[in-house]
């Protein structure tokens, strides 16, 4: 009898060409595919719930599937990470109904992006941080960021090649984390120097986060203000917006249902 | 006119043979010489305050060497930071007296060695921590570490291969660091599940920190009593001690002068 499995991931993205299977490369989804299958005897597809670039991490990436094999939850995650490169964990398998859709059924998600704000780049956060050397006025990230909460069209903020039919996403909370408030100095676990931009909406276009931590930094830098981002907005026009920010800082932190 | 520079580096031990130039890979102090000796125009020599094995990491390592260049010190630092790789920084240059000697002149040295101890190994910490799924007896292997403190004889902590002329070393103080204390969870900095050993010494024999945290690992696990740490101290014989903790949790925290 097929049951329908909720697979929670982990990953870093640095050596992945994202999660999506590709011709080029080796994916998230091609080896989760390929250590089902090994367990399943067959061939097992995944649906993922956000199709992360090259070089972008997962916390808490979603996947769903359905098989038939009978081995119980715990000892499939525990296959399934004897099998996965160490830079790919399972850290969750539950049974759910079989109507679970890991991308359509996912009402929100939360990315966060990840600065390295001090003069020298940290050895330790240089695949997990975008480095911006130059002093960031964080007051004015803040508040330009503030704009973006809300049903919008982002249109600014949209990478060509998208294949999204409505540019309107609705952005339900944004947050800020600082290392300022790290009571604890010991490295290499240190968010000494971290910035840390959480979002969480309904969807986002692609390259979204990217686009807005681009314009965001280029306000933090001085080069705009912070009202820049509502004209960006309002604007629709992508040529408006900053430089989208490097992959390597954003995290796909957590889908929920 | 010569000088003296005291240099200050970090980074990421997992790609390179160690510290020491040897012939069959890329060490930190073979990439630090070839970088001075591009902006010297000659050969530069470097002695390291610690000779850290292949995938040991450091955070405080210091080295020094003599330049004839007149090229000032925050220059110089960013000089090396742009031909180093970015898993190697230098985080201070500094000038100091011609008798300043990295390794002879070191006081103390602190190491401090990461376990991960949870179920699942964590993608971000995999090479900076050394997962140990089974729950560990903390307050056993707290007991036992309070063995180490003062001035012992640590053969039984020494691996073949040492050519120190002496075994006897003066452990000037130990610390846990316990993620359980950490008010923010916010992956992929967290750190939660993580167990950190920091040990202070006037000098440290080969694999000692490893040999010793593979011990208090044993004692954590239930598979000794914490007086086995005396009791290996006073047997002198490396045959008693635990396993040889892997290279990757451990850091060269700091060196004091």
């Amino acid at each position: 009898m097929s049951r329908t499995l909720k697979l929670t991931l982990q990953y870093d993205g640095t050596a992945y060409v994202g999660w999506q299977r590709q011709a080029n490369g080796v994916s998230i989804q091609g080896l989760l595919e390929e250590a089902l299958a090994t367990i399943e005897g067959a061939t097992v597809t995944c649906s993922g719930a956000g199709r992360t670039d090259a070089g972008v991490h997962a916390l808490g990436q979603v996947a769903s599937c359905a098989i038939e094999h009978s081995i119980d939850e715990i000892t499939l995650l525990r296959a399934l990470n004897a099998i996965l490169p160490g830079d790919v964990r399972v850290v969750a398998v539950e049974r759910v109904t079989p109507d679970f859709h890991a991308r359509f059924g996912a009402v929100s998600k939360t990315y966060t992006y990840w600065i390295r704000n001090a003069p020298v780049s940290n050895v330790f956060n240089r695949v997990y941080s975008w480095h911006v050397p130059q002093l960031l006025d964080h007051a004015a990230m803040r508040s330009a960021s503030e704009a973006l909460a809300g049903r919008h069209d982002f249109a600014g903020f949209q990478s060509s090649g998208s294949d999204a039919t409505s540019t309107v996403r609705t952005i339900l909370g944004t947050d800020w984390h600082l290392a300022s408030s790290d009571p604890i100095r010991v490295p290499p676990f240190s968010r000494e120097g971290l910035i840390g931009f959480e979002i969480t909406g309904d969807g986002f276009l692609r390259h979204m986060v990217r686009a807005i931590v681009g314009t965001l930094v280029e306000i933090g830098l001085g080069r705009r203000p912070p009202e820049a981002m509502k004209a960006i907005l309002d604007g629709r026009d992508r040529g408006l917006a900053g430089p989208t920010a490097p992959a390597h800082g954003l995290f796909l932190v957590r889908v929920d249902y």
